[in-house]
């Protein structure tokens, strides 16, 4: 079985509400992948955001976050596109990933493609109702297939989100067509408590992801719960050969009454994976896992 | 376990190239339900068609093939809001249902809810490419409840199509909140060979929706094979306690060299039904099961 891949996924839209601990600005952000990497995360993925929480999208968040990342650990980069934060066409969904391609030093190591579209309202428990009603995830596929070619052109690693069997038959189509490259590396991102746009965060959830693994295609998985606990999945991913993407963005994670730092979910992985006899992958182990491409700076 | 209720779908956007029987203009339609309601079918689904087969969602098509459906028999009506043919707001999707309701004549007994959005591009298995890049079927969480308002308001049955699980997660949402009322009539919309939108016609394609069938909830949930042979799965369905939901809309059924009609794939479920010893439920009957509401003619 692979050493496992854990990555940190430090603050996605993740108020400060829930953990303190979630990192906004580049300084927090940078060194929180410092601690995650020493605690064995071997990517960081992260959103920009502003001082208040806000998104901020703009390329120059993503440059000095990228730079000072590098300058501290060899962790892999992974950055968002925006989520529905970033509505634009393919185009201006990509710009800041081009931008960040100018140099060794901003360029990241994966670009995201969500496989697919669907419905993303906020669900709010207390109400029983919907906070928002018109949160439609739209990424058409000729969107997609930009980016495919977009990430490719960089020699970049795809990290390709499947929210529902949809977005995985899709991502089967584009390895078909030669869009998409073996190994995929493909994130199930299940959802609970305040957003149901993804499978449940329970082993019937995952089951129904893993059965429709594209067949006759090399893939490698890795597991997030949005807005769930992933710990009660943890196991299960260990010993069935799936990786784990983990972090505050996500969950607020507790040690008891104690909120946990993005390093201290890291940790607790690795020690998870250790007792059940799995080593933890190294950023150059992942790379050799994910036959990642050498990344070309834009002429 | 309830007797089967079998829904004929008798044109969807299906082409004559693959099986000439596809019934397109009104007088086609009404001649197929009433033959398909003889040998069985409780209810009928429609798409309008204009005489070359394009989409056709003019009022005045509905209005005249829901009167002569009624004339005929007793089966169900269940037409189409236009699916990604008609990509207008809310109200603009619902404006012909809203017409039909104007007369107990041209009423319809269903209205559909695509609980959800999904890329809808079609795959050509020749080429080994997508024909379409850009087909997103949009159903935000707003246009749904604005469906379900109107359709309680009509005293229709609504018919909720989930095409992965995150729409029947969204079902789940929406009977917490009592925008659906149970029993929920759900349609598994699984898809194959040149889309690939739904689940997988396959048996695990059909467990991994039902494992997701809203908890604490009455349902009642058919199957629909878009593109696929649902014979494949028709036993397991009906020994399973499932409706089905069939027809020359989604596939081009055969029966050896000869191209079937609706009427013959009708009755090719109800022989397999009774020789598996479940009955066939008749219209009246369906109404039962899904205690359907009575219909409210617009003032």
């Amino acid at each position: 079985m692979d050493k496992i891949i854990i990555e940190a996924r430090v603050n996605e839209l993740a108020t400060r509400k829930g953990n303190p601990h979630v990192p906004f600005l580049p300084g927090e952000i940078i060194a929180d992948a410092k601690a995650c990497h020493d605690e064995g995360a071997a990517i960081v993925h992260y959103h920009g955001r502003a001082d208040d929480g806000a998104p901020d999208h703009s390329p120059a968040f993503y440059l000095e976050t990228n730079a000072g990342i590098r300058a501290q650990s060899d962790i892999l980069i992974h950055p968002t596109l925006g989520y529905v934060a970033n509505d634009a066409d393919a185009l201006g969904r990509f710009a800041a990933v081009e931008e960040m391609m100018k140099s060794a030093e901003t360029a990241p190591d994966f670009a995201p493609m969500d496989c697919g579209s669907v419905n993303v309202d906020w669900w709010n428990p207390e109400e029983g109702r919907y906070d928002t009603t018109d949160l439609i995830y739209k990424n058409s596929t000729g969107t997609l297939m930009h980016f495919a070619e977009r990430i490719a052109h960089y020699g970049l690693k795809p990290y390709l989100v499947s929210w529902n069997v949809s977005f995985t038959r899709q991502i089967e189509q584009f390895l078909k067509m030669g869009v998409l490259r073996e190994p995929a590396y493909i994130c199930f991102c299940m959802t609970d408590e305040i957003i149901f746009a993804g499978h449940p965060g329970t082993e019937a959830g995952l089951d129904a992801h893993t059965a429709f693994l594209p067949e006759g295609f090399r893939t490698v998985w890795t597991v997030v719960n949005y807005k769930g606990d992933l710990f009660e999945l943890t196991e299960k991913i260990i010993r069935s050969g799936g990786h784990i993407s983990i972090g505050l963005g996500d969950y607020a994670y507790r040690d008891g009454a104690r909120n946990m730092t993005n390093a201290q979910v890291i940790a607790k992985v690795v020690a998870q994976a250790q007792s059940l006899g799995r080593d933890v992958a190294s950023a150059a182990e992942t790379r050799d896992i994910l036959k990642m491409p050498t990344v070309r700076i834009a002429a």
